[in-house]
């Protein structure tokens, strides 16, 4: 059985040092190293001479990091019975997990061009590029506060998409109000419902960036009773997020982790949910 | 009394479904997908070249959700006896009920030229029109979340009413304020104190288009001290709303509905009303 | 004795009606209509085409108003022995009390004139006309929510006044930082300190009119510290100023006058202080 | 041992007057004044003209302030193995301290130019004058209040320091995005990720100049979903701040030395750290 011998040895080669497999931390150091050069890379990427200079150093560090992380996948799937003993389809069950949804989306850009290498897809290319970003929640394996967060947001999972939806039609309704009383003075800034959503999303953010604004005596009337309620509703989901990241970090400086009593994100003050 | 009978079957169609009506599902799907449809629609209708191409499948959708409306607005009044029984007056209750105030509101935008054909009232006609958007308040007979949002805010109405007359008023002093240090600079941004509300509103919500500001030195010592003690003022209304659409967000998501206890929107944790 | 009766007659009138005094309702009446008007006119006079039609109506009834003012002004310190019985100097008590304080301040721009009718002060005369506003806070004798938000700004004043200075602190600052940064790039909009404040008032209050803001990349780098420190501190006021005011709504809307603690202006409950 | 008396007469006279010693109330009330009279001095050197016309006076202030600080700061080390008695090396530690550092560094701008009179230092001395508002934190000796405020960022530092960074990676990943779909139509705005971080900082913040937005669909889309979501996130550690200073304040207008609970910048109220 040197298969087994072999699959337990990668197994706690990719599974988290436990402090005294010297594979593993190495192991472990590279993936981290390879996360944070390729975010670092993203942004010297971004300047264009940085670019133009370096074009190759950047294309073969992105080619070495795809290599890794694919090569990480692929153990992690191998080795998935380890990881769930006793289970039945280990693999599925590991595929479908959150952090292996997560390491496939983050190398799946490289790949992309080599499945539809059509000239159409360039721009897709370049969007499907930022799931590089993804990489950053690889640390979710190694950082405890990341997982954290991630915990926070699917406890308050249902009440946030209701806050969002919420938040969604009273961004439609503005969306259309505006349009209405607008559209007729200033067609080419509230040229459509769709279009006028941006106003309503800088209004009640209270952004306010003064690229759109109403200028019709109604129309200012309108936005400020909208102003004046939907503030309220755009805080909702605003307050839930800051609410669990709050609670996170709280918990994580204080480094109790049985505590799950949420802290408020303006006081900090531990919430006694009696 | 075959009337009656007639009526009570009726009523059991255009009455909530209780699950083992097929005709009453049928008519609350048929409903509910109009009412979706009818937002969609307004979306649609605003982009002009899907206006100009489908104008006729427009106003026959619309003409069609119309009659729909009315038929089940006339329905629901006949069978007003049956839902109160052994109250006097039961249709002149039901009128008054909110969700019947919300039916009616919905479908008289289509028949307001029939009554004011006056080309002076177009541009009044699409302001009516936007009671179409109320239509989604039709909902609220299968929605609980939406029919708790009205009973929230009925709940907080008095403070809500105090605290935007306490904006008003600041509102309305701000402006006179500023109207009367920035006037015999800039003229037309400030040309009379209705038309400084706008500034008003702009900066205690903190939106801050950018498109109206003070220049003159006693404007910005004056619109210093306005923001530092008028957003918190504002504030207030926000707040208030916040915590009633979190309450209900929080009540819908716990299933938990004997709970009446609202949620702070900032801090989500439970709210004691000793 | 016979002026000590009338003095009786005319206490009775102008101190608050207590249900059964006719004259003393009339008084009252006169009085709050005034004031109401008094806003209402300087509305109106802000419009230039009314101002300039019915500039008597306007002039004769400031005129009016100022008269009786200042003779409600005089009977009250006559009749203030009255109201502070067995009290040493009950007439100096009463014209440094709040109220009175401002009556005298609510009818002094009409008189100015008289006293220094000097053409430079034309600019600050419209300045001192800015005291009418004050006329709204005589409605503290008659609405007794208005005596409450006194009493809760007066109760906060000194946490107020530190919050306040420490604010006045961080501009300071922020205006400083900005200036030394910003001002060789772009010297017309820091041209020194005192200008900068209002770069640093537009941001901390998270305004953002975007009519000063820094282009250099050290002076963004500073703004974007600036923001994450500043805001915070911003809010302090802020948010004392919309608790004190919550509080005295919720107060006013439960009708519970005992009740002096405070409530969240987000969430509005009632907090409590153990 | 004369020179012993000496520092023991030197160190009563720098150490904070405790009401009877004259020449330690005199030498405190010097420092103060010329704490005040230093940052007057900063915003006064701004003004073009004032700065051209009492150039030396500003010139002469300084150089006088510096060698008072210099003095002082010279003085305190000499004393310090008064003020730490017993310790091994009361002078490295004094040294390390704050307010000792604090003292450097507000004089230090003063010799820069001495040490380094190199012409392309001047840009950078400039700067580094900047360090001539840590002055005020010379005050820190005097009023109690600041020092509380060093003590309670110190106390949440380490969870400010978590919210810090989790705020910049939503601010470097809001920029990564905004730069991949904005940067192909407006190259000037968005040019690299660096300069995209100030959309992020202005928009996050809710500040909202206006000078930078999204002009894209797309970019517009991402904007919404990062404003709902990254608000929230960003409101962290200027909640953790606001909260910290809101302490302060209410312990210091309290006056109430033993009582070390936080007070909620929002609701005001006493927070139970149970």
């Amino acid at each position: 059985m040197k298969t087994r011998q072999w699959k337990e040895k990668v197994f706690d080669i990719v599974s988290k040092d436990d402090g005294d497999n010297k594979a593993s931390r190495i192991f472990d150091l590279l993936i981290m190293t390879l996360i944070v050069l390729s975010i670092v890379s993203i942004v010297l990427e971004s300047f264009d001479d940085l670019n133009t200079r370096y074009r190759t150093v950047f294309s073969v560090f992105e080619t070495f990091t795809v290599i890794v992380f694919t090569v990480e996948y692929i153990l992690r799937i191998w080795t998935a019975d380890l990881l769930y003993p006793g289970q039945r389809h280990p693999r599925l069950k590991y595929i479908t997990s959150f952090l292996a949804v997560i390491d496939l989306l983050a190398i799946l850009p490289f790949y992309l061009p080599f499945i539809a290498a059509d000239m159409r897809f360039l721009r897709m290319v370049r969007l499907f590029r930022l799931f590089r970003l993804l990489r950053v929640f690889k640390f979710g394996r190694y950082l405890e506060a990341l997982q954290t967060v991630v915990q926070v947001i699917r406890s308050s999972a249902s009440r946030l998409i209701i806050s969002v939806i919420l938040c969604f039609f009273v961004m439609l309704f503005s969306a259309i109000i505006m349009y209405t009383v607008e559209n007729p003075v200033q067609p080419e800034q509230f040229p459509n419902v769709i279009a006028s959503l941006w106003w309503a999303i800088c209004t009640l953010t209270t952004v306010g960036y003064g690229d759109v604004y109403p200028v019709t005596a109604i129309g200012r009337f309108f936005a400020a009773v909208i102003s004046l309620v939907g503030i309220g509703v755009i805080a909702i989901p605003t307050g839930i997020i800051a609410a669990g990241f709050t609670s996170a970090i709280n918990r994580d400086s204080d480094g109790d982790e049985n505590d799950s009593k949420p802290f408020c994100p303006y006081c900090g003050h531990r919430i006694r949910n009696d």
